[in-house]
């Protein structure tokens, strides 16, 4: 088998076979096909596309490229949820421990954040001592006495995709639905998990800037999750303003308990309840209705937040944080970032305040950077509200007083003020299945 | 200027400045630009093309990647032929004299051949004692004197394109026009010439397999051509067989001086009287059919053959061998490959006829690779003669005698023998000016 022969047969339109994709993710794992090669089918492929199944075999492929995970030790129906990526998404703390609080399992591997997104794995490490790193066995079992564990990716994961991401985002070939939902389902498929619920986030945000681009991915991407024998939901949701009003990590963490005790954003959650409804329902805890209200329960009984409360304590966090969220360690500066016209708050482009949190130190420009966790961004209005000159868009925070001019700036040209109320836009679209 | 933005907008459809392509040219002849940017770039122009300006740009900046040579020391008008090349190919070696005959400069560059085709070089190596390197100032002293010098091409002449073009072979991007015409027109205008003739080969045994794409190649080289401020015309000529009966460096150097002896093959010698005729008009000689006219006498009085010999002698070979072509070293084994149908020649698969010369050591595999310059076929029958059974197809030459059943395989299974005489094909489909 040529690569040559590969790159050619996709350029002209035809149907790479099973043993064609095998052989090309294989070469890419051990770098016996060398990166112009690469590159060049994924031009082809950005142009040519990908029938179901080739995107199936290459989503197999990714996935067997590196580690894969047994969940074989744990008890119980296991049901993960995974977000495309947005700003200000702190749902993983929210759902996780309302469905682990009633009898469904979590074991979670989340990532950390990169750009203008952040990461599960850094929001959680702003609560002071919390482990992110566990003995597969010490997992498996606070998964099985808990209902809920939580890591970071430690293990090498589909390095396939590792690999085809680098040369993709250099290259102009990331925007290929068969190469996303690839990439996504790729590693999403090395756990072993028996349901996924999909978050994929549609707008400003996010990835996917239309709705239908998003319907189409989450399309592919739940077929390639039932070929692969698990139950599979997606849910197109709002990135045309961040979710809830928290960005940056221990602020978001705060923001996340305020819900789980029942206080939270209206945005947000819903669109908690709404995801923590389908993974019940897929886990076979009844209908999406009836497993919506027993979230509700969860929440307004206390005993999700309790969840989350035991989970922090047992992955070695400090509870009193989470007890009362007073207890945070605050930044040392704060800046007010207030209108200069009346109106109301239009279009935001939310991947800019993305950028504008990562200014204050709330993320990172490379792998390498250290991350304030105190530091991001509180909003005080969101689009849709009425302003007049001198109110607060937002209160910055930061331990470094001279990042606020810059994130300012970024936050201020990334909002919108008009004159009329803008129409309203549902948080949740449609779900695929 | 990023790389990224360029792919990016090529992808997208987008038309490139004549600066994103010079970054573009220059990065690839500086090692700038990582090979796995290039490809994906060569990949989205197949995809999007290019406009001509983008195409011209191309082209210039090739040429503008390495050496450009300077004629201004040649006096006269100067034309030079080039071939996108075939099998059986050995025009140059008629054309040329029969137009320095006629007072018009050739300073010729020629290349040596790898895979299917052979090359001019190769060609007049096969005369003992060629000398196919010669200083610039010998060169132009030769040109000026006697009309017509030939050389291979020792300088660095477009080193991008040796670059583009190593990593398009590998990643099935060589068939897009406009990189195939700034490849060729690329090194072409390194030279130094007034007028250019194109003899662009289509069918079985060239790179263009229709006339009509062949067409749109001739026309896009013509243009370009044209804009460097050249006299061009392209004529597009039949490869669906070999040209002439010889195939192979010494076996083909005596066809060629058999044709200028008027004693050439049919369509071979149309095609030389065409090409010239061509060349001498752009030149200014007078019309097409008054140079033609011109062409058949300087055959028919000995003066294109008398020239040939002198530049021969002129580059230190055996004119001997001219003189007499029975003088030429034989291969030490020949076999005769016999029809098993009667019928007539139909279809060749030209390409194939290539490698079957290949695989008697008449070519290279690689450049490193040693030629083997009395091997080579005669062939005894062409497309649209009668054949029976035991009937020559044609004859084999090699000094290895186990390679004759792999070159005969091939170039029977390359043989069509059908019932019924095939239509006759032009030899010259059409001239584009």
């Amino acid at each position: 088998m040529r690569m040559y022969d590969i790159i050619k047969k996709k350029r002209d339109g035809g149907e790479l076979t099973t043993e064609e994709i095998k052989f090309f993710v294989q070469g890419v794992t051990d770098g016996s096909i060398p990166d112009y090669q690469i590159s060049a089918l994924c031009m082809a492929i950005y142009f040519k596309g990908m029938t179901s199944r080739e995107t199936c075999d290459l989503t197999f492929a990714v996935r067997d490229s590196g580690d894969r995970l047994d969940f074989s030790g744990i008890d119980g129906i296991r049901v993960d949820k995974h977000s495309t990526g947005g700003v200000g998404d702190k749902t993983s703390l929210v759902v996780a421990p309302i469905v682990a609080s009633l009898g469904v399992k979590v074991a979670k591997m989340s990532g950390r954040g990169l750009g203008h997104t952040g990461g599960t794995i850094d929001k959680l490490e702003a609560i002071e001592g919390f482990n992110t790193t566990l003995s597969d066995a010490d997992f498996m079992k606070q998964v099985n006495e808990l209902g809920f564990a939580i890591v970071g990716q430690s293990r090498q994961f589909a390095p396939a995709d590792k690999k085809l991401y680098a040369l993709r985002d250099v290259t102009a070939t990331v925007d290929s639905m068969p190469l996303i939902a690839a990439s996504i389902m790729g590693k999403k498929l090395a756990a072993d998990d028996d349901c996924i619920v999909l978050d994929v986030k549609t707008g400003s945000g996010s990835f996917m800037k239309t709705v239908e681009a998003s319907k189409q991915l989450a399309k592919l991407m739940v077929d390639i999750g039932k070929s692969a024998g698990k139950k599979m939901v997606a849910l197109i949701t709002n990135m045309d303003r961040p979710l809830g009003y928290a960005i940056g990590n221990a602020l978001e963490v705060i923001e996340a308990v305020e819900t789980l005790q029942g206080n939270g954003p209206e945005d947000f959650t819903e669109v908690c309840l709404t995801l923590a409804a389908h993974m019940l329902s897929l886990a076979g805890k009844g209908s999406v209705e009836q497993c919506r209200k027993l979230a509700e329960k969860a929440v307004a009984d206390g005993s999700a937040l309790n969840k989350f409360i035991q989970t922090v304590a047992a992955q070695g966090g400090n509870k009193k944080l989470i007890e009362n969220t007073a207890n945070f360690a605050k930044a040392k500066y704060s800046h007010s970032v207030k209108s200069v016209k009346d109106g109301y708050i239009g279009n935001v482009d939310t991947e800019a305040y993305g950028l504008s949190s990562l200014a204050l130190g709330a993320g990172r420009n490379t792998v390498e950077d250290e991350i304030d966790y105190s530091a991001g961004i509180i909003l005080k209005r969101k689009t849709g509200d009425k302003i007049s000159v001198g109110d607060e868009i937002a209160t910055l925070y930061s331990n470094d007083k001279t990042a606020f001019a810059k994130a300012e700036e970024i936050l201020l040209s990334a909002t919108e003020i008009c004159k009329n109320k803008p129409a309203e836009e549902p948080l949740v679209y449609c779900i695929v299945d």
